[in-house]
């Protein structure tokens, strides 16, 4: 590919809302163009890398027995609707009528119609088990797409289902899934590591997510370093032990004006983790409260899962007044109204002598107990972690890193299959239901990760299996035919070898031809000027490490094809 | 890849909306499988084919020097109004409303995306020409999604786009995508034809069509057996000479109930061709007539071409009977109201002594003459091209065929540079604007075309280029645990020389493994039953001529590697 024919529109400037290096990076390279918000066009390097990820995906896939299909983006709403996801899935999903009226939505994932595919064609345990993949573009209506694509609203996906007939064979399919994914990410040139991890609106019994460790990452992770134990912060679980409190009656004080748990902390000369604060929340429109001790936050994805809603917000304080006919700061569970579902975090569990809102303006209780002042509907984990919590394994404390989830893996059991009726008749003719196992990874945001994993103050540093040319052979000086010639010769080698290589014959000074270069992030960057023609050299300058190596002209183009296998090789 | 692993859900028989062949047979060889209407999922068979495509596609692209981009599907209102089609594209173009309510289509096509991304990123003659194209899915909701994957609401394309700075660059751009689309089809395995095409909702200047020659195609094609001349029949220039009539002063004739062409004929003792019909139309809503010879067809493409309008339909009887003061079937120029647009085919341009209706009821006029009295607003060619009508370079009698259009390329011209601003500086920093072609291949539909060219009543014989596996390695007795050895033997010594195969382990009898390898159309089926251990050779069935040929053992693999070689090298 010749420069000065390509389209490769790099910029000195990234425009001011690219906010994370890999997005400015992308739009300086000429590898992306933002057409709407969370919408992209790829360019020509961008398009080279994504299909250079596809490819090392089918080629795993392939490995791991996965067959590629493609399922319509169109997806019918009776689908969703009897997973119940028309609804849950709420605003990111994006609606359509067709010209008759009928209701479609565009696939944000694919668990519906590969569900129902697989409840239409598969009728017996021999035809299990199954697993099926493609890869396709997505879309989810992001209330806050950002990132450039790495948080987009319309993004390429690999998605994967497995399909069997057993628990231990759904086990099966979810380790090869997880091994296959280990060697794509591996293969991409990509540090990450596999974690513990919340299945949000997908659903399903537990997930891992493929964190690639980046400081600008939008995923905090949990991460102990002596056992090795890792998971996102969302779903970390947290064991505090709370101080013992003084026992005997409960007592309500005077408190005035003492609203939050540091000034109730402070009237009381009592630690904040001795208080509990009692937040009421509306879980699909029916009023909750968490119960925690004073000094932690509540993590919401465990109170929606443990409540098992959809939606999950805040009261307002309207209602928080309603509820406790107290101003906002009193909250309790003592002489809450009865519909008010009360759950506690764990740590909470047996104590006595609990300081709590009374459910009246500038009141607490003190001395509360459960089972005999109040009662809870259950006792769960509740708490956000924190850095420097137990490790749940092995109880050393544990640090936060922040990361780029790159890849999901889903054990989904029944949800989606009971839903659409996908079953399979076993050796004895029963009907049996079969078990799932969904498996997703983002291109582009693979593409993205690779880059904040890879840059410097110059730009990208392309890992060789993903780069999107090897090399760039650069001509120094455009008024020496030689020079031209030698390049071009050499180009064309290269390029009859199997590397893949741009010319950069532009009338430009050799300086815009180095920080292009640079920028783009070609691995090597092979430089013809009056200095190699006159010692018959060709120059090699390594991107990552900015070393140089000097080869004759006569087997340079073999020497760089051999080092350009070897880096691939070695990934 | 073991069978008896593999999602290939052949079937005996195909549903009965499936009415073209290619239909029938996809479903039934496990290719494809319906979710809505013009809605499809492609199976493992079905991807691994378009995905042969889709590759030949990108070599001929990157040969000819275009360059792969990815637009986004998700296409802003604003630019499809700036080029009127957010209008003029009718019920076809799918809309929908993001979170915020701001309207989006999804692109069935990205003139509007590109030209809009040129118009930024190109500044100068020096960027220019640019060639970029992308393989992706286009959505159009058809009025009457049909044949499958032929013509679906949902569907993958290779569209591109040529920027260039003048016409003679911009005949260049399109003889050079005129020229990869020859190759494309060829390498395909394809017999086509290149047909001059109407420009339809995409515009421009004119355009050619790809057509693959098949009895079950949706398009006619006209076709000069003397000169090679060849066009859709919508696009077909007709020349008809018309008899001389019989001038004098023009008559009222009373005609009682004499309604049609045939029966006027009969009525005057005058042969059709010397009857002028007059039709009566709404363009855009206003209303239009059309004066043709009474024994010939309106051809509404040319119609519509002629009155640059959107909409065009026949008029119902009760806009008749306004426009004329008579019943339907008494229409005609003299006297019709003023506002009505009266176009006349060029074979009356000139002629005297016409048979009109007199817009009276049971009446006609004889002996009418255009200036004298009535007028037309123009004659243009407006008859739709009948087997055997002349041909329009050389006037030898044409022949009709009927084809599939899997390609279509435009000389768009700067309909849509103009729309979106999308200029360059030329060398005395002078704005002007951009010429573009645009260029298409459907690649599902060149894949269902591929069947309808290569079939048997026992199924598909692909062509060896995009088949989805080169061979089938048929186990005939799977008691036979020698047989099943040689057989698993072959097969990894197939699939290690790169010749991509299947192996039919199945628990079936070898009836059901021969009906469904003719069914799915490896070009190669190998046959390993006790005669082949026997004699220690393999047999090899080719799909398409039923002949045998045997290989020992140890050269089996080899030569069939180059069999598939040869075969996809020839083509």
């Amino acid at each position: 590919m010749r420069f000065s024919h390509a389209f490769f529109p790099t910029l000195k400037e990234a425009p001011a809302e690219a906010e994370v290096v890999s997005h400015r990076l992308m739009i300086r390279a000429g590898m992306i163009r933002r057409l709407a918000a969370g919408v992209y066009t790829l360019l020509p390097l961008g398009v080279k890398v994504q299909r250079k990820i596809e490819q090392i995906c089918r080629e795993e896939m392939s490995r791991a027995d996965a067959q590629e299909v493609l399922l319509p983006t169109l997806n019918p709403a009776e689908l969703w609707q009897k997973t119940g996801r028309w609804e849950a899935y709420g605003k990111e999903l994006i609606r359509l009528q067709d010209r008759h009226g009928r209701n479609f939505c565009l696939g944000p994932t694919h668990e519906e119609v590969i569900t129902n595919l697989i409840s239409r064609e598969v009728r017996s345990y021999r035809d299990l088990p199954q697993n099926l993949y493609q890869i396709q573009t997505k879309f989810r209506d992001e209330i806050r797409p950002r990132f450039g694509i790495m948080r987009g609203r319309e993004f390429t996906m690999k998605d994967g289902y497995s399909f069997d007939r057993d628990e231990s064979s759904a086990e099966r399919s979810y380790s090869q899934m997880v091994e296959a994914y280990k060697r794509i990410f591996t293969r991409c040139g990509l540090t990450y590591g596999v974690v513990a991890a919340d299945s949000g609106t997908i659903g399903g019994n537990f997930s891992h997510e493929f964190m690639v460790t980046a400081d600008t990452g939008e995923e905090a992770i949990s991460v102990c370093e002596k056992c090795g134990y890792a998971a996102n912060i969302e779903k970390t679980p947290v064991v505090i032990s709370l101080p013992k409190n003084e026992g005997g009656e409960m007592e309500k004080v005077h408190t005035p004006g003492v609203h939050t748990v540091e000034e109730v902390s402070s009237f009381l000369h009592l630690p904040s983790e001795q208080i509990t604060k009692t937040l009421l929340y509306m879980a699909d429109e029916k009023p909750v409260a968490f119960m925690l001790p004073g000094h932690r936050e509540l993590n919401e994805i465990k109170a929606k899962n443990a409540l098992d809603v959809t939606d999950l917000c805040l009261a307002d304080s309207t209602t928080v007044e309603r509820l406790t006919s107290a101003a906002v700061g009193f909250a309790g569970p003592v002489g809450l109204r009865e519909d008010v579902h009360v759950l506690a975090d764990s740590s909470l569990d047996g104590k006595g002598g609990l300081v709590l809102g009374a459910n009246e303006t500038d009141h607490h209780y003190i001395r509360a107990e459960e089972g005999r002042d109040f009662h809870v509907h259950a006792f769960v984990d509740l708490t956000l972690a924190q850095e420097g919590d137990a490790c749940p394994e092995c109880s050393h404390g544990m640090n936060f890193r922040r990361g780029i989830e790159v890849g999901h893996v889903f054990k989904l059991g029944t949800k989606y299959s009971e839903a659409l009726d996908s079953t399979y008749l076993d050796e004895n003719g029963k009907a049996q239901i079969i078990i799932m196992g969904c498996y997703g990874i983002g291109i582009g945001r693979t593409m993205a990760a690779a880059i904040e994993q890879n840059h410097d103050n110059d730009g990208i540093i392309w890992p060789m299996p993903i780069t999107p040319y090897h090399a760039d052979v650069i001509i120094v000086d455009m008024k020496d035919a030689d020079c031209e010639e030698v390049a071009d010769k050499f180009h064309a080698d290269l390029c009859r070898l199997g590397v893949e290589a741009v010319l950069d014959d532009r009338n430009e000074r050799v300086g815009v031809k180095f920080k292009d270069a640079d920028l783009i992030g070609f691995p090597y960057q092979i430089i013809v000027g009056p200095k190699s023609l006159k010692e018959e050299k060709i120059e090699l300058k390594f991107r990552k490490t900015g070393e140089r190596k000097f080869f004759p002209f006569d087997t340079a183009a073999k020497k760089i094809k051999n080092y350009v296998s070897k880096e691939i090789e070695s990934s």
